[in-house]
């Protein structure tokens, strides 16, 4: 089955929004063993939308479009479905009763241009919308289908996962090809490093294919093999995978879409251990991402954004002293906030940061770019230094990815290696 | 000046990896008045690849190319610029003093791997990569521009900013159409609710467009206005822009790329302003948001992540017994929490959420979704209750929107409508 994938807007084509939709389809898609032959944006002009159409209906089975189903005038991607399959409109009172339904859970009224979006082609299935107001439709024609949902993503997510993909795998989806991929996650060395210590890659991979997919949060590695049958995919991507974990194994601190503050969260559920947190240069962006995890109140106690230097020695019961001593940023500081946020919480760990993100703020001594982490458990207490680039986002998440990588490390015995 | 837009890569089609780097690249261009007229992705396959060229190349002016060009194997696109300019790679010494310095920064030995990337082809001019070891290529045949980037963020923003725009701008660009666009952020108010009070919209705009573009921070209006000369489009916009702020105007905190963060940051900084943040259910979010603006230590002063209640009474001195009666998810609880932190920390304004993200924690009361928060300042304490929907992480994003919201209005005198 081939699959072509339509993104309607100028807000995609100029920029202005991120086509995470396009990517959600294909990542589902591709797991579900679709072909993704390609993926097109096109703006909101009738002939550009209904020339994308044509173009995509004649060269796949599959045609999945998003966007341009809104209350608004500027969305007209049902006119386009309705010229295109030369059909009409009609209202649906399913999709009526669905518009009210919620509507009335926030207490907001229905306005025309909302009851408007209770007109389906003739021709569709519709696929009902839980989270908005526009529903999706499921055409077939000649043999093929047509696909049509709204761009906001939530609600198209929601389309993919609960009806769309269940009801093509149960429909069309006999594949022939036996075909796996796997990403292992890497945290803390370049790209260049692994390719270097894995030598010989084509040795190791054989027929199977892999990419290094950088990003300020590390490498992801993802291998895709194909093989005859399950058991031979299995096989060779398990060989594949034991290969390269031998390797940079302490590097990987997951698979797949796994998030570094999932699996800490995992470790630190599954030991009934308690963090705490104290943060200064990362503003609170790594208690966000552990507090980013359904059910993370049963280990993150607090977290502390000792910002000031008053925050520090007030909340962390930090020395003032120290704090002239060794400077606000600095090794010394960063396993004393870590001690701190310990002590005052009652955890079993303190995880603490503290460095010069940029632009301003660096000295003589501390360039932007530097960064400590501290960490404390009941047996250990210590801090590293790190060093990262210039740009003040990218080193927020660098520096929350290598302070969660410190926890991990930690947690599972992992030293570095220098 | 018409130019395509070539992503490299499986990891984009199969959604992997978002692309933003089309998004980024379209937003220039279109901003320096160059038309885009596609994006397309490709996958790592030379035919693929090679076919892409060929039909960009034939159609446009301009065709700009990133991802492939790292350090492994699976990087063809090179290979794929001198098949298809029938050239061949010369080694450029001023890349290779590049790639030593930056390995040199990092106390990182260069690798074999990283030395063949300064093989640049012959007929390209290079565009140097400050944060990496790629180069760009700009090549020039048939008076049409083929320009290729490394596929990493912010090394190819740096290319495009840096060299591309400022190289195109003097050689090609003079633009005969006039046309500018601007965005008017709004939040706090549904997409069909502004298109209601908005009335005649078609009146409004004449032959102007206008999209709406609702995300979970809020709806952006996205106006682009066409004319004869540069007057003409001011006037115009400005116009527009006047009759919409009349109507919805309270809901619009920014223009373009500002971010509310922003906005806050500037009416903080400019009024010498000192603010504490106290979030239970954000998690951090609302501080790391507020400190990713460079500066924000000017006017951030500390946060507390009190996520237990034991932290709450700590930390923000909240009376045990308050959360008792009130529950620690209530507007009493959200206004002692702002007063609290603003009492501690001895600043101007205290700013505080307290929620239920879901998918656990609701009680009969209290639905997934609810969220109080919490605002202090020397004249007065109020708090508000939010409704939000299921989903944890875009809840995240809305109570931070709407409490920055709140900061926001306070901060302008702008009271709510209800």
């Amino acid at each position: 089955m081939k699959a072509e994938i339509i993104t309607i807007g100028d807000e995609i084509l100029s920029g202005q929004t991120l086509n995470t939709n396009a990517a959600f389809i294909g990542e589902i898609l591709f797991k579900h063993h679709i072909d993704v032959t390609g993926a097109v944006v096109v703006g909101d002009k009738e002939n550009s939308i209904l020339e994308a159409f044509r173009k995509a209906f004649a060269n796949n089975d599959l045609v999945i479009v998003t966007g341009g189903l809104g209350p608004t005038h500027d969305d007209i991607t049902l006119e386009c479905i309705v010229k295109f399959f030369n059909t009409e409109l009609v209202k649906s009172e399913e999709v009526l009763k669905d518009i009210k339904n919620i509507f009335g859970k926030r207490n907001r009224i229905v306005t025309p241009a909302n009851e408007a979006q209770a007109l389906v082609p003739k021709n569709a299935d519709v696929i009902r919308n839980y989270f908005g107001t526009a529903p999706g439709t499921w055409i077939e024609h000649e043999d093929k289908i047509f696909i049509s949902m709204p761009g906001v993503p939530f609600e198209m997510k929601e389309m993919m996962t609960g009806y769309i993909i269940p009801r093509l795998t149960d429909e069309k989806l006999e594949s022939q090809n036996y075909k796996i991929t796997k990403s292992l996650l890497t945290t803390g060395i370049p790209e260049s490093y692994i390719f270097e210590r894995l030598g010989n890659i084509h040795e190791l991979l054989k027929d199977s294919v892999m990419a290094f997919l950088p990003s300020q949060f590390g490498v992801r590695l993802r291998i895709t093999v194909d093989g005859e049958n399950d058991d031979d995919v299995k096989n060779k991507l398990s060989f594949i995978e034991q290969q390269i974990r031998a390797k940079v194994g302490q590097y990987i601190y997951g698979t797949n879409s796994d998030t570094l503050e999932g699996v800490v969260g995992k470790l630190l559920s599954e030991r009934d251990l308690k963090i705490a947190v104290a943060e200064s240069c990362t503003g609170g962006l790594i208690s966000s991402r552990l507090t980013n995890i359904p059910g993370s109140s049963n280990y993150f106690e607090r977290g502390i954004i000792a910002y000031s230097n008053g925050a520090k020695v007030e909340h962390l019961k930090i020395d003032e002293n120290m704090i002239d001593q060794y400077g606000a940023v600095s090794m010394e500081v960063a396993r004393l906030m870590a001690e701190g946020v310990k002590a005052v919480s009652g955890t079993d760990i303190g995880l603490a940061v503290t460095g010069i993100l940029g632009p301003g703020g660096a000295t003589f001594n501390k360039p932007v770019g530097i960064v400590y982490v501290g960490y404390c458990d009941n047996k250990i207490c210590t801090a590293r230094e790190f060093r990262f680039g210039d740009d003040r986002i990218l080193n927020k998440d660098r520096t929350s990815q290598a302070a969660l990588d410190m926890l991990r490390r930690n947690l599972l015995g992992i030293k570095y290696e220098d």
